[in-house]
């Protein structure tokens, strides 16, 4: 029966951060849209990645951002193990919607679960962030911490790291599109202004306030009115071919608000409901059809549990 | 009996605007200080002050905040009455605790109230607003909509106006210290600096979805350390005098945590119980009672349900 315990089939979810008003502190964890990853302990002390299917991804385990999470949880960690990885990857590097941040809180979350949990879901956010440093040169936590905890998530400070888990309200559906072009982080940083003006950040964390009391009050037309980013959204988006109509489609049919996720390319709709979620998916595939640019649509509801233990 | 509806005599609550991380968005509603208002309806048309006691205030009608919001409800309701005010003012002016917001707010709920409630508080709020624009020469509503709505409010917009009232935790109790200083406007306003860096602001929103997220799942712990401005708390604390060591006192003596109220001059804390609030206000008394300057310590619950009838 041991065996059985030292290994483990598990979900990585995909998120979208940012949120519209939540620059950098917001994220939520989609149900349907996600990796695969297997997990075993071994004998043999030492963290390897033993697999990698669905993309092209180093296999160093220093240079893999799974290698990397999962060595800084057994530094922690008092007792010598080896760990095995095995990652099969149904999210696109670069698409905005947690890549890297799927990989590196499946391991060291699963790895926790074999070794009986020594760690709290808090605690596993940093060490799947030397994973997001690995990946970008930033140890952000606004994908990790809504994959690892589950539904919304806000980032309230990194100096200490402090993260609270929101309220999930439960007819919440994302569309997500993305586009398949590249979007160069260099390129997604350097559009970023680093002055606004204190009207502007105002506006901001009104919306912001406004978004976090409607989630936990469940009012679903407060939720649309705070979807709103005055700030990174008219820099980013010019970098998203046909972000506007995208946004215009995805409002007109429904969506309570439409955004960046993450630093792009990728874009969301939240809607309120299954039936318009799918009205929006439609309504974007109709936009970005005339592009003749690749793009994946995913629909999914919004996962209040994070990492799941497929077997 | 139908004039003994005609006339009411009500409380007025003090307010906090800003609550540290939330300029321009945030206030709460006090439960022990504030004025009286004694409302009447007139056969006769217009609205007079008929009487002022505890302030040199104007008596004309167009001069005096609660005038002037009256007079805004006045215009959109269809019957042409007659509305007599006397003010009872205990908050003093210029003391950043809403003495004008409680003239408004008191003076429009009252009217409403008397006439049957044809509006709804949140109508109410934007003919409180006129009053603060008289007052300060800005329509803002950071100190009339707790005032009006009770417990926490957030503004999240002016255009259109969207008020939120937020959830109160019960064991939450104010401590303000009202130095008798002059604070001009134009000091205050000069002093804040209209861009900030990026940086500053996701901290300040970081902090704001952490003090909206405390409110509503009573978390304290999280309240208190949410209950932080880099952005306004460092120009404007410089106007006020021994503000760090009020900060600290208030800090040390268990506060979860202290800040400008308003523009200034009083300071809060927000504490867990009266017994710490109580604690707080001795150790603010004591650093305040070596400079020499007269002021005021008030001690309160948040009060959640806004204007009160007294008769």
């Amino acid at each position: 029966m041991q065996s059985q315990t030292k290994r483990i089939k598990v979900f990585a979810p995909a998120t979208v951060a940012n949120l519209s008003c939540g620059f950098d502190v917001l994220g939520c964890c989609l149900d349907t849209v996600g990796d695969e990853m297997i997990i075993s302990l071994s004998s043999e002390p030492g963290v390897r990645i033993t697999k990698i299917e669905g993309a092209d991804l180093p296999i160093e385990t220093d240079k893999n951002v799974a290698g990397v999470a999962v060595k800084a949880l057994l530094e922690i960690y008092e007792k010598e193990i080896g760990v095995n990885i095995e990652i099969y990857k149904n999210i696109k590097a670069g698409s905005g919607i947690g890549s890297s941040a799927a990989s590196s809180a499946g391991a060291v979350w699963a790895v926790n679960h074999l070794l009986d949990n020594p760690f709290s879901p808090h605690k596993l956010v940093e060490f799947a962030m030397e994973g997001e440093k690995l990946a970008s040169g930033n140890a952000h936590a606004d994908n990790v911490a809504p994959a690892l905890l589950g539904g919304f998530t806000l980032v309230r400070s990194y100096d200490p790291l402090d993260v609270i888990k929101l309220h999930t309200p439960k007819d919440l559906v994302m569309t997500v599109i993305h586009p398949q072009i590249e979007v160069k982080t260099s390129d997604a940083r350097s559009v970023i202004k680093q002055k606004v003006t204190l009207k502007q950040a105002i506006h901001q964390w009104g919306n912001l306030g406004g978004l976090v009391s409607g989630l936990f009050t469940e009012d679903y037309d407060l939720i649309g009115r705070s979807l709103e980013d005055v700030i990174i959204e008219p820099m980013r988006s010019i970098l998203i071919p046909e972000f506007n109509n995208v946004k215009n489609a995805a409002i007109q049919n429904g969506a309570l608000g439409c955004g960046i996720s993450g630093s792009g390319p990728s874009i969301f709709a939240l809607s309120k409901g299954m039936d318009t979620a799918k009205k929006v998916a439609d309504a974007i595939r109709e936009v970005y059809a005339t592009t003749g640019l690749d793009f994946d649509i995913h629909i999914s509801k919004i996962n209040s549990a994070g990492i799941k233990i497929l077997e």
